[in-house]
């Protein structure tokens, strides 16, 4: 016996998801618990890989057990294809083991041909239903497997509805789309060169072969991409019996979620269009009305409803996100899965499962994915210009946030307005799949039909996009780019503003404010501040981050670049002074004049930290950054500064470097100009005398050393720093404690570290670095061929976005052994941008950091990514229990 | 009781050369074994170490000991200081534990003053050579102890032979000498507002301190610099009582080396000069007889003196370079130290001295310096446009070699002409210590005056450096900058070649042919062989140079570079329409153009190397590096490639880099073009076929990846070679056997070498590229600051040049460990440029590498650094038994 690659519902479980993907597990696993699923089969993620193999083509076995389940199928509903009493009639969809909405095809009423029309219209008595799904089906059929242009069947259908003088597709009669059907057919034959294809079996294998297919299309590429979800799944298929709801009065169909998937309020939340199929719903089509309205519509399929949704809420744990239909009064479920939420519903459902004792406090942390917290520490429109603020219309709050850009009105425009440093506010009509990227690249979007759960709005929650949707009280001219709402008129490049939580649109821009950390929120973050272990500082060189760091949580500062400062406006005179000195003492008088200001900005630093740790780095980048690199920068400067051009060119020309990243920079400036050094230090250790001495407050300093290689490097810059550190103690006959430390980021330093921790009292490892270093990649450069190596599989991300656990890593790994080995209690820190990224933060915690930094609206992220280390870690000894 | 920091000559031995330096040590030594030195005692280094901590001067418990080794002498001699009848005097002479020739300080006749003039005229009755001694001795003092200028006496004399018009110092008589006496006495007085010091203690003294100050004299740091001799050893100071060889007829004094230090010939060679100091030899101002001619002046002492020769050289086990003084018919040994010596003549003496039984082969081969092969390996003139040459001159061949270039007179001008790209011959009267820098820079030396062991005859022959020096057959005016040689005259900036192995100067510049290896060299370099483990290979990418690397006993080639051939003026458009190519069919064909002329390449290599392996590397560099930079020339490509300027110059712009160090290079260019490795597959593999039909031969090429930092970079472009390789054995319906393999440069590929080496069968250290990324130092940019860091102290040598074994070194470590845990036969060999520098092939040798690879030139240097290794190894074996 070979393998199998087919199982019939009543064969598989939700924990054969990776075998059945997502939809066909959880179709198993409804009809195992006894709910009503119209009976089907699954073809395996497994036969999809194989069809890869096989040269995208299925092959005799497999065929062979999909009909063995076709006639299960038939048998158990008494049903034939291509009877003419009573046919069967199915639906194909994709599954794949992530969901993907909207990027992977579907085909209804497959089984249609000119015989099972017949049988349809007897068994349902309903010959305008009958023809209605017949030429759904040629045109979708056509669109989706065969790749006609749906355009041409719409065309048709729209002449018809013209010659007819009617409006609603609903008003075209059984004989009209008797005559659509043929026309539709000759349309499959003009393309096509032969006829539609009457043989189920045939359509059957068509339909499968194009699911798997899709598997592969560009969009569900870079869905996959965006999602980090691997390539080589696979897709399982699902074969259903069909259910209409698009029989008369009595059907109807619907999404639900099993709470509020913006919020998470404990209520049921969707939305069902009666007499219509499900994809009328989902791809926005009719706006569907609320949920709450099926109750009177039809009270007792409501209530079976409910009760339905408490069965699935209980025995999967978590909120779901359900389709169902009702087909002549009787309820079928067609899907059930975990519902996307936005952050803020996904910790509120999160804390009030844990309240309801249904899940534990672990549980509820491993729940929410650290990245989607971004969604609620962003800023929010400020409320004092939002009451002056002119209202464009009222859509539906798809997905919360707030956002301001100008108008765009397809995808290319948005990428090419972001590329030009514009932020941008996608608005169509409908979204698509094809307008994936638009989306990832706007600022929000808005459009103006579609429900919640249309495709705009599941998409923009699952980015944490702001979106507003269904907003019908404006039109969208995609090619005349222009929106109309009531006598207002809004071009192409006029600034909008949306709320995603009200689904409000405004005129204009409006400027926003920090956003309130308040609710669930803060009962979820005081489990993730009890469970982790590492500490979360940030990466901050200015009061201001500083603040909203520590709003965020942040318990001290991991990184403050002094370099930022020396870029002020204020002060690049002074610096650019320092970097042309031909001598010492030249250049100490520059320095001279930027010590005041760099201990003001240290002062102000420790102000907002109290007295939490804050970690200084020494002057960092090759000098030549804070010169102009034009002749006519140069020239102006050159005038500035009393000097000739010529000599500030030759400076500049001196200054500049093959390859800057492997140049004169770091502790390398340290060891040619010390006093460089010696002024940042003595700005340092000045401020937190002053801090002691003014506010009473003790900070205790931490000086990192950057780009440290060798210990030698260290010993001879960490003299020159000591030396100034006892010059002005004596002068202000007063001390302070302080650290000093270096940077681990040069392969070398992270290879020698046993040395280097004889002079260092902490590492902090600047990963970025590290990694440009350890893989020989220029950050500058390397985005180009980086895509190649990521979209040619050798790469699974970019080591700048995650960190290479394997290689840099591994680094730090023999970093961390030899650095305690030296010195066991050595502090122990990253402050690289890898801090503030999930992955990244798990393995610091796995490898004994002391605390990850990164930017200050990271932090939270951060903290929750360093509680569930501790949470997966606890399972991993539980397991080798 | 404290430290002692005097030793007489009686209690020392070779064995303390570290504490009283190489002089001192062998005085103590030859003392000891019971030939005549002049007692005497010696100051130790450590006293000089302590000097510099006591601020550059005595402390009160030195001057004790000194002066009770003093009354010792006193007490032997039966002399005194100040001595009306019999005086004593002293030399005082530095003695470091490196030989430092010419670089440190000599006083001589110290203890002359008023009085001891007279007790010296009594005890010599020579009343001429007393005040001779005595203006003399001022004028030393002054110049070297006091920093008074040389010329302001040189004057006195010179005016005082025209006032008695005389030519010759000799001439002067004894009243004449007293009235110098006084003058300098009195130039001294005005000089230094005192009274020259009449108190011998106070002489010796200052004479000590300026021992010790001289030891960081610039020059002398420049020296050590140069000949890596550390700097924190400090010099010892002895003083010696004084013998005379300017007393007369029967006195001489000269200098002599046990065997012939040019060619190693078994026979005294030296010179002396009758009624002389040891000074006039050294200096060059005499031109002093060949030693044999001694033996016709003074039999007696000759026999003597050549049976010292005998018990030095069997005593010390190596060829002795010997300094003695006559002193009235009584020989006086004065120094004896290790011969410097030629190359050539450090191997013909080592194997000499193992056939007479004197030195095992390991201690011959340790004895030779790897580097000194230098001097064997590089060109000689072409005879036959030699023969045409016209010979300017004939001088001494003091260190052998040839060289050609521009006339120049003053240091600073060879080290001008060197920057600005020419090659330079520094002529002089006589080359002094300040002259070092031009020295190093020279193509080679001319003097005029001064012997074989004269100051530019050592020095030179210590750098390996050509020079004739003793030339008295041409004038050299420095100040018109003119060399007059009969009726020739030849000005700055002409050209003229030197042999300094047959001491003649020609006119012009002459062509050089490679050198003929004969003689003890090739019994030496046998034995080289039988010992060393570590294969050697050389670096090169044309015929020509394998052809030079297998006469030098290369074992295979490690490293030939395809990109040199991709630059021939013949390729490069071919490679540019590669690369401005916008698809890869225009790709292929540019690469199409390229593969024959590759393929010949290689056949053309194949077949100077034999059977010999040859690892060859895929294209490495950034693309842009073939792409002209500038406007101009790229308007001209743009033209003769028929594209636009505008679309030729949009691809350099899109193709530079920020670092492009760390860009798209090496394997990165294969994930994006593959094409252009599989190009160059083929032509390996080619031209391999080719060579085994044609020729007959079997060759077994590696093909090296690039760059490769993680194993699925390896993975990808390996797939592409090896499908290559897979066509092209089908179409010749032959194969060959080849290896896959990579370079490990990159950190990141030395840390996890063991998933790497599942992909290759060996690794290639590239330890330019590791030691840049594992430091963080750009080759084209560090120049600037690694100088820094080399005169700070903070490194010893620029990790360029030697391995950095403790960073470096440990991740080459690491991955060779890494990768035989995978594979465990894996072929290990190193290509960087250290691979030709003996102490990191020796670390090559320890990590158990298979081979080293370097230039044709360093193959000799290489097989013999790996012999020592083995050596050496051998005896911390036998040590730790």
């Amino acid at each position: 016996m070979g393998n199998k690659y087919v199982y019939g519902f009543n064969e598989g479980s939700k924990e054969m998801k990776s075998l059945l993907g997502g939809k066909g597990s959880n179709l198993a696993e409804m009809t195992n618990i006894g709910l009503p699923v119209p009976p089907g089969f699954t073809i395996t993620t497994e036969a999809c890989i194989r069809f890869y193999d096989e040269g995208q083509k299925l092959w005799p076995e497999l065929t062979q057990e999909i009909y063995e389940h076709l006639r299960n199928v038939e048998d158990t509903l008494g049903k034939r294809f291509s009877d003419e009493e009573n046919p069967l009639l199915v639906s194909v969809r994709s599954g794949a083991v992530f969901s993907m909405p909207g990027m992977m095809d579907t085909i209804l009423n497959l089984g249609l041909n000119d015989k099972a029309v017949i049988g349809l219209i007897k068994s349902t008595e309903n010959e305008r239903f009958a023809y209605d799904s017949y030429r759904r089906f040629i045109m979708m059929f056509s669109d989706i497997a065969m790749g006609i242009p749906k355009q041409r069947f719409e065309n048709l259908l729209e002449k018809m509805k013209e010659e007819r003088n009617v409006e609603q597709d609903t008003d075209l009669t059984a004989a009209d789309l008797k005559i659509l059907v043929e026309q539709f057919k000759q349309v499959y034959k003009d393309e096509k060169n032969q006829d539609f294809p009457q043989e189920p079996l045939v359509q059957l294998q068509l339909a499968i072969e194009a699911v798997f297919s899709s598997w592969n299309n560009p969009r569900a590429v870079i869905y996959r991409r965006l999602h980090d979800i691997p390539s080589n799944l696979g897709t399982a298929v699902n074969v259903q019996s069909m259910v209409y709801g698009n029989m008369g009065d009595t059907s109807g169909t619907g999404v639900a979620f099993t709470r509020n998937p913006a919020n998470g309020e404990n209520k049921i939340y969707g939305e069902f269009l009666m007499n219509a199929q499900g994809e009328d719903v989902v791809a926005g089509i009719r706006t569907p009305k609320p949920i709450s309205e099926l109750e009177d519509v039809m009270p007792e399929v409501f209530q079976q409803f409910r009760d339905v949704t408490k069965i699935l809420e209980n025995h999967y744990k978590d909120m779901q996100d359900i389709e169902f239909t009702i087909e002549k009064g009787k309820l079928f479920m067609l899907q059930t899965r975990t519902g996307k939420r936005t952050a803020q519903a996904a910790i509120n459902v999160a804390v009030d499962l844990v309240n309801e004792g249904i899940i534990s406090k672990d549980e509820a942390m491993l729940r929410i994915e650290p990245n989607q917290l971004n969604q609620l520490l962003h800023p929010t429109f400020d409320a004092k210009v939002l009451s002056e603020s002119q209202v464009v219309a009222k859509g539906l709050p798809a997905s919360p946030g707030a956002a301001s850009g100008k108008v765009y009105f397809h995808a290319k425009d948005i990428v090419e307005a972001k590329s030009r440093g514009e932020r941008a506010i996608l608005v169509r009509q409908e979204t698509s799949p094809e307008d994936i990227e638009g989306m990832v690249t706007s600022q929000g979007i808005l459009t103006a039909r579609g429900g919640m759960t249309s495709h705009a709005a599941v998409v923009a929650r699952g980015m944490g996009k702001c979106c507003v949707a269904g907003c019908s009280d404006i039109r969208v001219d995609e090619e005349l780019r222009v929106i109309r709402a009531g006598d207002l008129t809004i071009n192409e490049g006029d600034f909008i503003s949306l709320d995603g939580s009200t689904g409000t649109v405004y005129l204009g821009e409006i400027s926003k404010v920090e956003p309130e950390l308040s609710g669930h929120f803060g009962e979820f973050m005081s489990w993730v501040d009890e469970t982790r272990r590492l500490k979360v500082r940030t990466n901050a060189d200015s009061p201001r981050d500083s603040k909203v760091a520590v709003k965020f949580g942040a318990e001290g500062i991991g990184l403050c670049r002094t370099e930022h400062m020396f870029f002020e406006e204020a002060r690049i005179p002074a610096v650019r002074r320092m970097i042309v000195s031909n001598n010492e003492s030249q250049r100490k008088k520059a320095l001279d004049e930027l010590l005041p200001l760099q201990r003001k900005d240290f002062y102000e630093i420790y102000q907002v930290m109290e007295s939490r740790p804050v970690t200084i780095r020494l002057l960092d980048p090759p000098l030549h950054e804070f010169l102009p690199n034009n002749d006519k920068d140069i020239e102006d400067l050159a005038k500035t500064m009393g000097i000739s051009f010529r000599d500030l060119k030759d400076t500049v020309h001196s200054l500049a470097e093959q390859n800057p990243m492997l140049g004169h920079r770091g502790c390398r400036l340290a060891v040619t100009y010390p006093e460089i050094y010696r002024m940042q230090t003595r700005a340092i250790i000045e401020a937190a005398l002053d801090y002691k001495k003014i506010d009473g407050v003790e900070i205790m300093p931490e000086i990192m050393i950057p780009l440290i290689g060798d210990v030698e490097e260290l010993r001879f810059v960490k003299k020159h720093v000591l030396e100034e550190i006892g010059l002005v103690f004596n002068e202000r006959s007063d001390s302070i404690k302080y650290m000093i430390g270096t940077m681990i980021e040069v392969p070398r330093a992270a290879i020698t570290a046993d040395e280097i921790a004889v002079e260092a009292e902490f590492f902090s490892f600047g990963t970025n670095d590290l990694t440009q270093m350890g893989f020989g990649f220029s950050r500058d450069d390397s985005g180009k061929f980086l895509n190649e190596y990521v979209e040619r599989g050798i790469f699974d991300k970019s080591p700048f976005e995650v960190i290479d656990q394997k290689g840099i890593g591994k680094m730090m790994e023999i970093a961390v052994d030899l650095g305690k080995k030296t010195r066991e209690n050595i502090k122990l820190g990253i402050c690289g941008e890898h801090g503030g990224e999930p992955s990244s933060v798990e393995f610091c915690h796995k490898i004994g950091l002391d605390y990850v930094s990164c930017s200050p609206f990271r932090v939270p992220i951060a903290r929750l990514a360093a509680a569930q280390a501790v949470i997966k870690e606890r399972m991993t000894i539980q397991l080798d229990k």
